[in-house]
C-alpha cells in the first residue's frame, strides 16, 4: 500500500477528536472572540523533522465548525523541514482556527515524530536489502494512522491486525506441541492468501521453521552474528525477520546480514512528538 | 477528582482497541490453539516504572471474548516496579489471553510511560508549593486515560477540554483588544464555575490581569527570576501558573519560586512506553 | 459563551429526530403527494412569544430527504414575534416539507416556550446586578439545546453538566464531614480552573463557607430578608446564587437583595411549547 | 400495546442522558465524597401525581456506575402518590447515586407529569365511549417514553411515527387534488395493515370521506354540536377522532359526542414536570 | 408508498457495506494501480432480469472515496434488461471505481434478483384482483432495501416490521383463548391506525375472525378450493390474504379465487442473485 | 481459522437485527399476550439440511428482551438434520420466544442453507486435493457469518475483504502494464504475510504469472482440460485456484486435475434459505 491515506476514512477520527477537546463548546474563545473575527495563521515547524500527516491535520480545520477555513499547505508529508518552516497557512474564521488548533498540533506532532524517528532507521539501512518495518505496538485507537507515518517516514508496514497476518509466536508453539504442528495447523486453518510467519529463538528454530515449511521466521532477540548465521542457514529459502533489542546503534549490523526485514517496536511506542506551532499573523 | 477510573467508562475505549486489533478474527490463535486450551500467565515488568492503567489492561481480557479469564492483581495504579515483578496473574482460556495481550501490553506500557515520567517531575518538586500539571498535547482519543496516568503519578490535571476551564491565550488578547477586554468578556460570558485564567508573557502582562480580575495567571516562558518576581508581583492574588520551556533540569527551581501550578506538556506528548511483558507459564 | 449554536454540534440530534418520527419513511406522504410536487410555506406564529431554535428547525428541512427546500428565515432568534408573524419562508420539494413538519415544529415550539419564559423572568430582574441562571433540571437529551434557548431568552447558563462545574450540596457535606472539609476537599481534587460552590441553608452555613474559602455560596431555600442578610454578611466576598421557591412573583424582590444569581429550574423544567404552524400557500 | 417498557429498550436512552450530564465525571462528587462511602437514600414525592417511569429511573442508578446500588420500589408506575410518599429505596455506593440522581429525577419528573395530566383529562372522559390520544408532539427523542407515560396515565397512543400509520391532512389533500383522490392513492400505496385516516373540517368534509372509503376521519377545529352533527351523519361507519382546540374544560362535551377518540396535543407538549427529591437518610 | 428509496436512507448500509469490504483498505488496488489511474467503466447485464439497486450501486461509487466517479445511469429500477446491455457508464479514478465494483455489483445483483422473481409472479397474477405481497421472511439487516426490490417487480409490501402491522397467529390465539379474544385485545391495545389481521387455517376460523370483527384475515395453506370457499363465505367483509405453498406454479390460481392479497416468502428468502458485472474500457 | 464463531462477534448484528424487525415493539404480542404467559417451544427441521447458525439463533432469544427464555440445543452446526429433527427447545416468557421468532429463523434458514450448498460442493470434491472456496459474492452486511456457514458445509474461506488477501485482477493487470509489473508492484507495496495472488486466463498468463513470482493464481474460466494443462505446467510452483463456470455437475472433473483451489461464487449468492420452523407445544 503507499503512503496515502483517504480522507474519508481520517473523518470518523478527527471528528471523535474535537468531540474530545471541544466537549460542549470551546468557552474560551467563544465569549472573547467576535464570532466575525477573521485571521491569517500559519502552522510553524520549531525543529527539523519529517513532515507526516498535513491532511489530517487539514481535516481538523475543515471539520471544527459551519465555517471551515482557507486551506494553503505549503510543505507534505515526507519532506524535511527545519525550524521556522511555514508547514501550511490557515485563513478564516479566527474561532474556528484557534478551536481546532491543539487538535491539528497534537495529531501533526505526534505523526511527524513517528516519521522523523522511523526516518532515522530507514537511513540507517540504506543500502542493504533490509526494510525497517513497525510493530502492533502502536497507541490503541491509532493504528492506521501511525502505519501511514511509519510508511511516510520511509518504513514498511508489518501486519495490520490479527486478522490479515499469521504470526506464530512462542505461546503458540507450546500450545501446539511444537513448530511443525503449528505450521502445519495454521496452512491448513488460515485461508490461502496469508502466508505463515513463525517466531523462534536459535538456529534450531529456523531449521525446523524451514523444514514445516514456514513462509516467513521472525528471528527473535538474536545477536548479529546469529542473525548471519541463520541467513546463510536459510539460503533464501523464507523470509527472515530480526526483532528484539533492535536500535539506532545496531540496526545497520542487522541489516548487513541479509535479512528481509527489521522490526523495530520503538517506531511507534517510543516516538516523541515533534514541537510545531500555530501562530496567527498580527 | 481522585486517581479512581470507572469501569464503565472505559470499556468503550477497550471494545474499539480489541476491534482494531482484532479485526475479523485473531487467525493465528484461532487456528493454531485449541479452543478449548487453558494456561496460567503473568504480567511482568521488564524495567522499573511507576504502574498505571492496571485496570484498564484487566479490561482487555475481560471483553477479548466469551470465556473471559480469571484476573487476579499482584500490583496496583501508583505502586513502583521492578523488573521481574509479577503485576497480575491472569489464568483461562489461552485463544482469549493471546488475543487480548497486545492491546492490554500497549495501553498498560502507555500509561505506566505517562505515570512514571510524572512521578520524576513530582520528586522534583516535592517540597514545594507547586503541583505538576499537565496539559491539552495529550494523544488524539486517549485524553481521559492519559490524564488519570498523570494523577496516578502524583500529578494534577488541568482543564480536561475546551469546555471545563477557560484560558485566554495571546491570540484571544489580541482579537479582544486586550487583556482587560478579554478577561471581562469571559467572565460576563461563561458560566460563574469556571475560573478566568490568562497567559501572560511578562510583568507588565501580569499587572494588567491582575488589575482586569482574573483569577488565574499563566506566566509563559519567563525565567525563573521572572517567575520570582511575579510570585512577588502577584502578592497571593491570583493562582500563578508556570508553563513553557519547563524539565526535569529546571523544575525545581520553577517550583522554589512559589508558584501554584507548574504545566508540563512533556508528561503526555513525550513520555515513553515502559517495558511491561506477558509470560504463559509453561 | 454567546448564544451562538453551530449547525455541525446539532446536526446529529436532528438526525435522531427524523429517524424517530420518519422511521421507515412517511407512508402517507410518499403514497399520497408526486415525488415532483413543489410548494411554498410558512412557519408562522400563532401567539406571542420569544423566537428560539430558527436555526434548529432550518437543519430539520435540511436533512429530511434528498431534495432539501430553500429555507428563507424572516425572523431570528430572539426576536418577539406575535399572532401571524410569518417566522420563515419554505419553498422546494413538498414531501420533504411535510415529513420534516413535526419535528421542525415540534423542536421549535419547546425551545421558544423557554426562551420566553426566561425573558419574562429576565425582566423581571432587569435593573438589578442579578442573572437569571438556568439549572440541571433540563429535558434528558437536550440539555445543550435547552440552555441554549435560556441564553436566547435573556437568562445566562449554570454548569452544563457534573464535570465542568463544582456544586457542593447537603448529602456531599455531610459525607464529608462538614462544609470545610467537603470545600477542602473539592479544591484540593478538582483542576484549578473550577469554582468551588457550597450550598447552605442559613447564615451559620454561609459563615462557615466563606471561612472555608468557597468562590461561591447556593443560598438555599431562603426568604428574601434571610437573602439580604447574607448578601450583607457576604460583604462580596463569594458569589452569592439564590434557589429554590423562586417564581415570577417572587423574583425581583430576590434580585433586589443584590445577590448574582438566580437560578430558576422552572425555565427548562415547566415551559409551556408556543404555538407555531407550517402552512403551505394555497 | 400495554404498558409495559422493555428494559432493553430504555437502556441506550439512559446511558446517553448520564453520558450528557456526567460527561468526564462527576468532579464534585470523586473529589468529595469517599469511594467506598454507603448510603440510603429514597425517592419522595413532594406533590400528588400519577407515577410514571420508576423502572426508567431504576436504570438511571443501575447504568450510572460500576458498582449499582440496590433499588427497592415502594410504588409502580400508575399509582397516585401523595406528598410525602416514598416511592423508592435506594442503597448503596453513595457517589453512584448521587452521580445518578438528577437523570433519574429529571426524567421521573417529566413521565410523570406527562402521565397525571393524561389521568386528568382521562378521567373527565370516563363514562364515554371516547378515548383520550396523544399526538406526535412530543420531545425530540422522547416520543417512546413519553408515549408510555401516556399510557400509564390512562390514555392511549396515536401512532408513533409517520411510518406506522396513515393521517391524510389538508396538505396532502390539496397536492392530491381532493380527498377521494388522496384516499384512494393512500389505499393503493400503503401496505394493508394500516387503516386510512383523513382530516376533515366541515360536514362537507366528513361525506367526502366517508365516501372515499375512509377508516377513520380526524375532526379538526370543529364544535362540540359540528362534532355531534358527525356523530350522526357517520353513522358507525369510519372511526372519529376529535383534535384541535380540546382542553380539559371542554373534553368532556366532545367525549359525550359519542365519537371514539379525542387527542390532545397538551399531553406531551405542556405537561409541566411534577415535584420529586430524592433524600438521603442521615 | 411508491418505488422510490431516498438516498439518505441509504447512505449508511452502504457506508457499513463498504468497511466490510474495504476494511483497512484495498491493498491490491493502492499497491498496483497509480493513484491517479482514470477511466472508463460499465455495469453491464450478463443474462436478462429485472434491474433494482441501480440508486444503491452509485452510492457504493460515490462513497468509496475521496474522488467519486461519474455515475451516468442508463437504465432504471424497473427496466427488463437483456445481457449484453449497458446498465450505467462509470468514468474516474480506477482505484474507487475497482474498490466499490464488489460491493456494488453484490447488492445490485441481490435486489435484481428479487425484482426478478418478484416480476415472475407478478405477472402470473395479472388480471386478478390479487396484489403479490412480500414477508417477514427477509435477510437480516436488508429488509428496507428488498422490500423495496419487491415494489420494484410489482409486488406489494406487507407490514416492514412487528411495529407497523398486526398480524394474530396460532401462537397468538392459543395464548388469548381464542381468536374473539385476541382479536378483542389487538383492538384494545393497538392504536386504532392499525388493522387487525388473523390467520385461520380454515372456514370455521374465517367465520370466527368475520364475527369478532378482524380487519384482514389470512388463510394459512388452504387448497385453491378451500380458498374459493373463504372468499364466498367472507362476502366482502374482510381483506383476504392467501399465505403458504404458494409456487409460480400455482399463484394464479390462487388469485383467480378473487382473494386480496398472496403472500409469497420465497420473493425474498429464495430468489438467486442475476448475473451482472463491471467492464473497464481498454 | 477453525468453524467458531465468537458470541462477542455476534451480539451487535443480533441487535441490529432486532431492531429492524421489532422496531418501537411487537404490537401483536403485547396487546394479545399477556406479559407473564410461559411456553415451551422448538426449533423445528422441515427438510433435510446441513445446519449452521444455531448458536446465532439462540443469541436472537437472549436479545430480544429483558426475559430471556432457556436455550436447550438438540443438535449443532455441521450436523445433517432430517424433516421433524427437533434442533433446540426454548422455554420461558412466551412474548420474547415469540418477537425473536422470525429473526431467529430468518438467520438459520439462511446460513443453513449455504452450509448445506457448501456441503454438497465439498462432497463432490472429496477425495482430491482441491478445497471448495468461498468469494466476495456474499450478501452485504453478512459476509463475516456467510464465511462461517461455509466453513460449517466443509469449505474453505478464501480472503475476508479487500485488505486482508491480495488478488490482482485483469483490470489491476492493464493498469499496472502488464502481469510481472503488478506482482513486483503488489509485492513491493504491501506487507510481507500477504500472498500474491494473480488471476490469469490462459496457460501464457500463468507462465508469465509463474516467471513474475506470483505465490498464487486464479485461472479464470478455463476447461477442465486447460486447468489439468495449467496444473502441469505449474509443477507444484504455485497455489492453484479455479475460478468461474464451477457447478455441482462439473466440480468434480476440475477437482480431478489436482488444483489445490476451487472457488464458487453461488455457495453465497445463489443459496436458498432452509425450511425450519418454531413450533409451540400445546
Amino acid at each position: 500500500m503507499d503512503a496515502a491515506l483517504d480522507a474519508s476514512l481520517v473523518r470518523p477520527y478527527v471528528r471523535a477528536w474535537l468531540a474530545e477537546d471541544v466537549g460542549r463548546g470551546d468557552v474560551t474563545t467563544t465569549t472573547v472572540i467576535p464570532a466575525e473575527a477573521y485571521a491569517r495563521a500559519r502552522l510553524e515547524a520549531r525543529e527539523s523533522f519529517t513532515l507526516a500527516g498535513l491532511g489530517v491535520a487539514a481535516l481538523c480545520f475543515e471539520l471544527a465548525g459551519d465555517q471551515p477555513p482557507e486551506w494553503d499547505p505549503k510543505s507534505s508529508d515526507g519532506e524535511e523541514v527545519r525550524p521556522g518552516d511555514v508547514i501550511a497557512r490557515i485563513e478564516g474564521n479566527l474561532r474556528t482556527i484557534l478551536t481546532a488548533e491543539r487538535t491539528a498540533l497534537n495529531v501533526l506532532a505526534r505523526l511527524s515524530g513517528i516519521a522523523s524517528l522511523t526516518a532515522r532507521y530507514a537511513a540507517a539501512v540504506a543500502g542493504s536489502r533490509a526494510k525497517v518495518v513497525d510493530t502492533r505496538k502502536t497507541t490503541p485507537g491509532l493504528r492506521v494512522l501511525e502505519k501511514y507515518a511509519v510508511r511516510v517516514g520511509g518504513g514498511a508496514n508489518h501486519r495490520f491486525g490479527l486478522d490479515d497476518g499469521i504470526l506464530i509466536k512462542d505461546n503458540h508453539i507450546a500450545a501446539a506441541g511444537g513448530v511443525a504442528s503449528a505450521v502445519r495447523r495454521a496452512r491448513a486453518g488460515a485461508h490461502h492468501g496469508l502466508r505463515v510467519e513463525v517466531e523462534v529463538e536459535d538456529l534450531d528454530g529456523l531449521a525446523e521453521a524451514l523444514s514445516a515449511g514456514a513462509d516467513a521466521v521472525l528471528l527473535d532477540n538474536m545477536s548479529v552474528d546469529e542473525v548471519s548465521a541463520a541467513v546463510a542457514a536459510n539460503d533464501g529459502r523464507a523470509l527472515l525477520e530480526v526483532s528484539g533489542g533492535v536500535s539506532l546503534d545496531n540496526v545497520a549490523g542487522y541489516a548487513a546480514t541479509g535479512v528481509d526485514l527489521v522490526s523495530v517496536g520503538a517506531l511507534t511506542h517510543s516516538a516523541r512528538s515533534v514541537d510545531v506551532a500555530l501562530e496567527v499573523d498580527p
